[in-house]
């Protein structure tokens, strides 16, 4: 009935979820298949053992979040010209209370959780943590275009170990998602200011 | 042999041990017992059931952290009236290459990752890290004495959650410690500019 990619999307997409409501130790193969509606031979033959269905979950998981985050981008309330607009945005948009975000962020942050304990996600993290903090850095250039490339590499950094502690603390349920919004707000507002003045206000000034 | 406060304190270190070492879930009681080297009925005569566990864990690990702070803080190279200095090292004891520092950091994520699949801390949790933000925010109103009082919460629960994410990516091996140290001092002194120019710099300058 459904042809290869949509079993493959069908096996990662159940992954997500089993990850998101019980945790990495609590995927089991049987179960994934039972939750993708797939037979446990399928899902060895797409990714071969558990090491591999992590770490294309993780994969997929980074790209979903990339998804959600370009579509807000794109969105008609935002001009694709304010770089400081769409650098708070990317931020804003892991802060929402919608099933997809809730999964996507529990799951990431367990697949973190889990490299505490056992590396065998470790290459696969660093990779996308390095990926995701480029991708904020060249925000933060966009924005501070004379402010040196260490300064906002290191500030790029901060921001985004801070969204993840930020992420844990709402999704149990100890911190108010609008609460949340705002400490993630200000902190963007924080380390932007540090990188030096508006180039375009002092332009104003002039 | 030893007595009942000694034994206590034995089960509650075997438990951030094993907490820190295989995760909550990973903590069964009879584990535990080994590890302490009790029956199971002391660890049950002590705590009454694993949530007593979790929650007198949660509470002990909290108290060690505060221990090794207050220790390093009325060390001989600290002058106790400089606030800036006290505020700075409170956060970077927590990023220290020492097995009870590792240990304690590991336990401590580890009961928040918790929190977001099993809300049975959720209580204690948001009071440890009310209490924790609240004396940071004593420091950061000590250094900057002018500086409204949500700016300075605000400030506080910043910091302590971008703790929190860098320790995590320090613990799984993300991060190295010498950066993730870069990275909090630079935040400190981040947040506290923000929060208004230094009063004693005012006043040599008058």
């Amino acid at each position: 009935m459904t042809d290869a990619p949509d079993r493959r999307r069908a096996i990662l997409e159940g992954a997500a979820r089993v990850i998101a409501r019980r945790g990495v130790r609590g995927l089991r193969v049987a179960d994934l298949a039972a939750e993708a509606g797939v037979s446990t031979a399928l899902v060895y033959y797409h990714f071969k053992d558990r090491r591999g269905i992590l770490r294309h979950a993780l994969a997929f998981i980074g790209d979903r979040a990339d998804r959600y985050t370009a579509a807000a981008e794109e969105g008609p309330a935002v001009r694709p010209a304010d770089p400081r607009e769409l650098l708070e945005r990317t931020f804003l948009l892991e802060f929402q209370d919608l099933p997809e975000v809730r999964e996507n962020s529990t799951a990431w942050g367990e697949l973190r959780a889990h490299t505490v304990f056992d590396p065998e996600l470790r290459e696969e993290l660093a990779a996308a943590g390095a990926a995701w903090a480029a991708e904020v850095a060249e925000l933060l250039g966009a924005v501070r275009p004379a402010a040196p490339a260490g300064a906002v590499a290191a500030a790029a950094e901060r921001l985004t170990a801070l969204l993840e502690g930020l992420s844990v603390r709402w999704l149990s349920g100890l911190l108010p998602l609008r609460h949340a919004r705002e400490l993630m707000r200000e902190a963007v507002r924080v380390e932007v200011d540090r990188l030096g003045p508006d180039p375009d206000a002092t332009r104003r000034d002039v």
